[in-house]
């Protein structure tokens, strides 16, 4: 059982942008920080900025940065947004096969585990997740930190 | 986010097994009522036998039933003992590349989450899930069950 990908990236994006101090930051630059797919970080970003986390700044020495302060970010709204469904079982599937649904309570009971889940994430915002902002911006991002932002998508 | 198949078809069989009133049943039958691999099913009811929910007859008429009454059958546990992990993000796997791990509060996070989860589905038995126990017996089961039992791995 675990969260996306997606879901994942979306939290690392947040948290990076998190603190920078308003500094706007390239795809490029969070991709060669992570060490991860530039394209699938793409996706990301474009979701997080219909989601209203993040503003976009294009043309030379553009990129992206927080669109408002991490004590308004939730953790459970960014992952609710992120994860493509919360079909815990193949019954909660609009074409499920499984030949006792209907008669079967456990739908019921993984809804509600769910709830609580959210519960606890519903309680926690990005300002929680930057307790410790130093390690969040690993060594490899201070050479690039320096390096004046080439445009969103380098 | 989702449950295993394993954890799936592990409550699928314990449901079924929770209706039989102490009837033999193989997994031949379980299989076909339910549309489902036999050959996943077998490691399913073998894994299930370890963990001591159900318990095996062999031999011609044999098959397997509950070991225990369904109200001793916590649900929280048999999800615990039929999931192969609860890395819910890659920084919770041994071989985790993250590079923030260390400085980011989200595992913590993740973990009161999951607990809070497992705190609800921990107050859930077997017996619970069996308050509608005619649906549970799919109607193809019928004929099925008029059938003597041929033995476990028919």
């Amino acid at each position: 059982m675990r969260l996306s990908t997606f879901s994942d990236y979306s939290l690392r994006v947040l948290m990076y942008l998190g603190v920078q101090d308003d500094r706007l930051v390239t795809i490029a630059e969070i991709a060669a920080v992570h060490d991860i797919s530039k394209a699938h970080l793409m996706k990301v970003v474009h979701q997080l900025g219909l989601n209203g986390h993040i503003e976009t700044v294009r043309g030379k020495g553009g990129g992206i940065r927080l669109a408002r302060p991490p004590r308004e970010i939730v953790v459970g709204s960014v992952i609710r947004q992120s994860e493509s469904d919360f079909a815990l079982a193949e019954c909660f599937a609009a074409n499920a096969t499984c030949r006792i649904q209907g008669a079967c309570c456990l739908p019921a009971i993984l809804n509600e585990a769910l709830n609580a889940m959210f519960l606890v994430l519903d309680g926690y915002t990005l300002a929680d997740l930057l307790q410790r902002p130093r390690g969040l911006v690993p060594a490899a991002a201070c050479a690039l930190a320096v390096c004046s932002a080439e445009g969103l998508h380098d």
